[in-house]
């Protein structure tokens, strides 16, 4: 884990279903799921990394937000840069099986 | 199976998991997935049966047609009567697993 300051997200137990389904229930929002669902390693931010050049900026810094305050991802911001990875850990004890569910769904 | 009109829905592999996560990403709907779920029978729609009390009519209807056109459930209208039923065969065919882990994770 990098160091470097944490924006803010929800504590495990206050992750909820519903807000996890809105936030993973937009093409984008998916596909970064699914991106850092299989990143062994955090992710930086950029458009190419994430598949996304066709999207301005702001568009997935608004994504990130809603996947991260949606308590799907956590962020962490050192110096320029933000480290996003899945919070794959916490969703599991919350709601076993969906991450598997959902990467077996959208595999392809 | 009761008679009459299946209003139009998805066919199987026409059904989207962003859609199907869209549909539930939504308090009243993800809810109504649960009522349709845990019911042995079709449901029919009236807001008492639904737990619905607080909303009108239309806001049912609205939320009943996002569900069904995202697949995640069938209507058949008999006379003036409307049968909804979870796709649940469905569903477990296309993403398999996925509605028990729904279940699991919004029991209570």
């Amino acid at each position: 884990m990098a160091e470097g300051e944490l924006l803010p997200q929800p504590d495990i137990e206050e992750i909820e279903m519903v807000k996890v389904l809105h936030a993973l229930g937009d093409p984008t929002r998916l596909h970064l799921f699914g991106v850092f669902a299989r990143s062994d390693v955090q992710c930086d931010c950029s458009a190419r990394r994430l598949g996304l050049e066709h999207l301005h900026k702001s568009t997935i810094s608004h994504h990130m937000r809603i996947l991260r305050e949606a308590g799907v991802t956590s962020t962490r911001v050192v110096g320029r840069n933000r480290y996003v990875e899945l919070r794959r850990d916490d969703l599991e004890s919350r709601f076993p099986g969906l991450v598997e569910v959902l990467l077996t769904s959208t595999d392809g």
